[in-house]
């Protein structure tokens, strides 16, 4: 059963407004084993609404529509589709009662605008939207079934979540289960490459997507059909398995969670804790790292050290090495790496040190050349990395390679 | 001339991802006068995929399409339009060469993968990716004009701005105009109230919108309309007028730049340095103030003082005090910011410290707890703040109100 969402409103055509419930409603959907095949936003315009309905009839067997359903002259849903559909309005005086006592509440007078959400297509039940005036309609046509549902989030979601989903549960439509599994230090198109074998024996039921953005990878497992959910478990284990065997070096999370959770993870279990040095980060690594609720148990401090002058006081960087290799060098990120696990008392000291751009970049030393180094009770180990993009994708992957060389530390214990 | 957006990806229809990219070319065919009519959401599915461009072609006549230009097994874009078109894909050696020059520059061989990458529709203008290896495509037929573009941000942005605006506005449709102010420490309904008078003496042609985040809220102007662009901007001057006398206390710009930009200008502007002591913003601030081309002209250092034995150490916090009031207290504010200024030798010391949550907080001091200090030449100023929200809103709202505290300090030029 393909599955539509529509979304009304000519403000979600601005570039300031973004049909946000359509995530809301697609979580309800997976959870009862329906996906989502298509979304679409039109305005306010009849004629354009019209033809989306036209179009949805045409492709899927679930529409869940939302918005158009207020007092407003610009709110026509309600009509556009009864017309469609070639069906009757119905006025419904029970609607009416319950919006007039609804006002009464408040201490005011119905204004006339609220009569057309009193009108209710032919053979339409009615759903009570406790939240706000409109009511909602639920359409079990032969071969579709349709919700109307309204706008905003706070009517529309006690509204589905209590009408709209136990309707679509009611006819059980199967399983839905949903792996992912992040990677990092990889590029899209090698990973693809990896990929081919795994590509060629996906179980039947499982789709396997793949997500990229700088610096990190996901790919999504999704299980759909009807077998017990033990079975479709196994299914996603075996998949789950060839995967890694493909690509162990660069998977750092089998659940979906973050780089700076895993890492997290790792501290708390190995009983470390960690301090940072950053100069092109500006911060952003103590920023993800504190980011994981409880992380005061690991993360004693980070030292943004941007200046020169703050790279010698805080750190210890000798003012003689600034001078000879340059604050953007191997053994500027060592010093750093090395003064601030030592001056912080922490087991292990990351460092970044590069040229976020767009400016200060040299042929010998370009923009996106990031230094990073990891000091620790038996040494000290620096890259060197050169990352593409503007300025916060080079922060972006900084601070990602940073945690993935703390990570792969932890992992081997030393 | 109708105009639809169509947004290709099996992410896109999960909880988990959203199309943001239709927001930004929304704005830039707005600047030309161009409204848009549809917005589509489809999956990585070639046969909904076929039925989605049909329903374009029959609805639209621009038609802006991204996403599915990729290497790997599920981008079909290209293919699924050449086929719905009736049209050949044609191998083009200028684009192999492209494509293996940029992974040659990276020190890599290209992955066999990147081939499909080079086919292009017969007839198709190919639009350079000067971030990706995607190429773009651009499809001018008798009725349609069709762009089809890559995914990722970075790669269509520069594309849709330098390749396919100016395309569209040769044959330019009207005047469209845009402005937005931004504003922080005030509530959307107080704005709402205060704003009142505003609605009730909008010109003709000007709409105006309102968009509100944690800490954060602005206002779109937007003319629409075939006054000369003089008029239009006059006009929008009137109102930008009132809407300043309403808010002013509040706004903080009136060109849609961020806060940190602003008063990365203004501490440029009074030739001011800055240094931070952040707490439970974990290298936010820091990260944000460095987030701005040049801010090494500024922002001296971050010290993210998670621990207390770092607050003692790093800024000279007595350890006495942290026992006797706490870590999140007036007083270890006050210190931080006078340590961080001192340690630091700059003009301004800046710091943060409270309780993000989810744990930690109790009845005398709740989650969302936050006190804020700016120490000066002339003495040192602590806020008491109380922010709602999870964990990730707590440090974004104590972030923005310490660059807002910065910001009005510099304004009032002590």
């Amino acid at each position: 059963m393909k599955t539509e969402i529509i979304a009304v409103g000519s403000e979600l055509l601005t570039p300031d407004f973004q049909d946000t419930n359509s995530l809301f409603l697609t979580t309800g959907l997976n959870g009862i084993g329906l996906g989502v095949s298509f979304k679409t936003v039109v305005g306010d315009d009849e004629c354009d609404l019209a033809r989306v309905f036209r179009t949805a009839l045409g492709r899927s067997r679930l529409i869940l529509c939302m918005g158009g359903l207020g007092p407003t002259e610009d709110d026509r849903t309600r009509e556009t589709l009864a017309k469609v559909l070639g069906l009757n309005l119905v006025f419904r005086k029970d609607i009416l009662a319950r919006i007039r006592e609804r006002f009464r509440r408040r201490g005011m007078d119905m204004p006339p605008s609220n009569c057309k959400q009193c009108y209710v297509i032919e053979g339409a039940e009615v759903l009570d939207n406790p939240n706000g005036t409109a009511p909602g309609l639920w359409l079990a046509a032969a071969r579709h079934r349709i919700a109307l549902l309204p706008g905003p989030p706070r009517e529309i979601r006690p509204m589905f979540e209590n009408h709209v989903l136990p309707r679509l549960a009611a006819n059980g439509t199967g399983l839905m289960v949903r792996r992912e599994i992040r990677l990092t230090g990889l590029g899209e198109s090698s990973m693809e490459s990896l990929m081919k074998p795994v590509y060629a024996a996906v179980p039947a039921g499982i789709s396997v997507t793949t997500l990229a953005s700088p610096g990190d990878l996901s790919i999504h497992l999704t299980y759909r059909g009807a077998a017990p959910r033990a079975a479709a478990e196994t299914s996603l284990d075996g998949l789950e398995k060839k995967i890694r065997e493909a690509l162990s070096p660069w998977i750092y999370s089998l659940n979906g969670d973050n780089l700076e959770a895993v890492v997290g993870s790792l501290l708390k279990e190995k009983g470390k804790t960690v301090a940072c040095a950053e100069s092109c980060t500006g911060g952003l690594l103590g920023h993800r790292l504190t980011g994981v609720p409880g992380s005061s148990a690991y993360f004693l401090e980070s030292a943004v050290v941007y200046s020169n002058a703050a790279k010698t006081r805080r750190l210890g960087v000798p003012k003689a090495l600034l001078e000879k290799h340059g604050a953007v060098s191997a053994a500027a990120a060592r010093a750093m790496a090395v003064g601030v696990r030592k001056t912080s008392r922490s087991d292990i000291g990351l460092s970044v040190t590069g040229i976020a751009g767009p400016d200060g970049g040299t042929t010998r030393k370009p923009v996106g050349l990031v230094y990073i180094a990891l000091a620790h009770a038996k040494g000290t180990a620096v890259t060197r990395n050169h990352f593409f993009g503007g300025r916060a994708q080079v922060k972006a992957q900084s601070s990602q390679k940073a945690l993935d060389i703390l990570r792969k530390f932890l992992i081997k214990g030393t």
